[in-house]
């Protein structure tokens, strides 16, 4: 949807071919080189920073919807997107949307329009190596920063607040399920993985319980391999146990009390 | 709305007080004598067993509305009510409903209805003890039973897909906030907190390492005081502690990795 003609259909006609009242904001967070960081994209008509997110079709299932529009931001394809929240209790959910201004700004005038109603929000989020990532922008958007997840400006809407609670299901998820597989080397040492947890976490864990831990789940193995990073320093090299992996993925994580 | 006039109304105009394609299932967990069940209603014009449910109000918060939903059916006022899942995939969930036949079982001819749209689903679950319950019936609704989590008959639409999230959820919750504040006594033996564990997680737990960890969370605390159930058996008694145990709803329980 890149036209003037585009946008004007989709403003005056799109309740036809979406359903009204529901949105799909996505929080992508992207992890490389020890950093998590989530997708910002720059709103040209609000001149402020936001998600990227999406409307469902008529008839499209819910989470097609939202890997459509995953997809359509960047170009990833069949990643795992979690569903975490809907959102429709601060103000900004409420009541009618100030769309109007919005689309003003981009030379329309508007009396009426289904996307000017009252619009609750479903979040997913998504993890990715964000090196591997190609945003694309599109009418409504002209540029897109990875922003740390400790330096978030403040966003359109209720925005913040969608971010800090996916942020809290993410921190939450990791003791329940395996993840990083994609974002990390095939096989890595045992900081590497430990960096990856204290990036999510947000905090730091201790070193040597953590990786028994990991060991004694079954999702990690060392290998009888080392990998030489200096003089006098090789440490081993650990690899994801699929099977076991994919089991956690399908069933959680299973804890004792 | 129970009068026929008001059901009429709801079906042709219902739609000016209430969000279309948007409905509210909440399961409603109740725990007892160390069982844990949930809440079904008998829908009258499907002659079917489904959740209680219900619509929101076009300026109601979500939270609002399924609160007031929760109190319409079951009388409970200030529950805590966790959403757990939107629900828009299952084929059900991506047509137009069979909302038709059922208003025709009802005594109503209708052509064409908001009711008839596609509507997704946003679940909610709460925790209560069901022996305090007084649950109502309503036009839509002739019966209820408490059933048990492990016998939940044939639902309506796609609604044991929904009772099995709130399920997989609550479980995966009970490692993050503490729970069982209203559902055991002030005063409480380590085996009737073990139970509940027990029946919500639907099995066995380590007696000794369990109670061990809910005194070193500092989320229980033993007293010197002994409950006698029988000759030479007299087990010590606990309390929750009330601020950590708020701090743990708040903040979530933080486990090491």
């Amino acid at each position: 949807m890149n036209s003037q003609e585009e946008i004007d259909d989709f403003v005056r006609n799109g309740h036809e071919q979406y359903l009204p009242h529901l949105t799909i904001d996505t929080v992508i967070f992207g992890y490389h080189d020890q950093q998590l960081k989530i997708l910002l994209l720059k709103w040209v008509g609000y001149n402020g920073w936001g998600l990227p997110g999406g409307f469902i079709k008529r008839r499209e299932p819910l989470s097609d919807a939202a890997q459509r529009i995953l997809q359509d931001r960047t170009g990833l394809a069949s990643i795992f997107l979690q569903q975490f929240h809907t959102f429709g209790d601060s103000p900004y959910r409420l009541k009618e949307r100030d769309t109007q201004t919005l689309f003003e700004n981009y030379g329309f005038t508007v009396e009426d329009s289904w996307l000017f109603e009252r619009t609750l929000s479903i979040g997913y989020f998504a993890l990715v190596d964000y090196s591997k990532v190609a945003v694309r922008s599109d009418f409504f958007t002209n540029d897109h920063q990875w922003c740390d997840v400790n330096d978030i400006p403040a966003l359109l809407f209720d925005q913040n607040e969608v971010v800090e609670k996916a942020l809290v299901t993410l921190r939450h998820q990791i003791y329940h399920q395996p993840i990083g597989y994609n974002l990390l080397p095939d096989k890595f040492t045992l900081p590497e993985i430990h960096r990856l947890y204290e990036a999510i976490l947000g905090k730091e864990l201790d070193q040597r319980n953590f990786a028994k831990k990991l060991v004694a789940l079954g999702l990690i193995r060392k290998l009888d391999e080392q990998r030489a990073i200096g003089p006098h320093r090789s440490p081993y090299l650990y690899q994801f146990e699929k099977e076991a992996y994919e089991d956690a993925l399908k069933h959680g994580i299973v804890h004792t009390y």
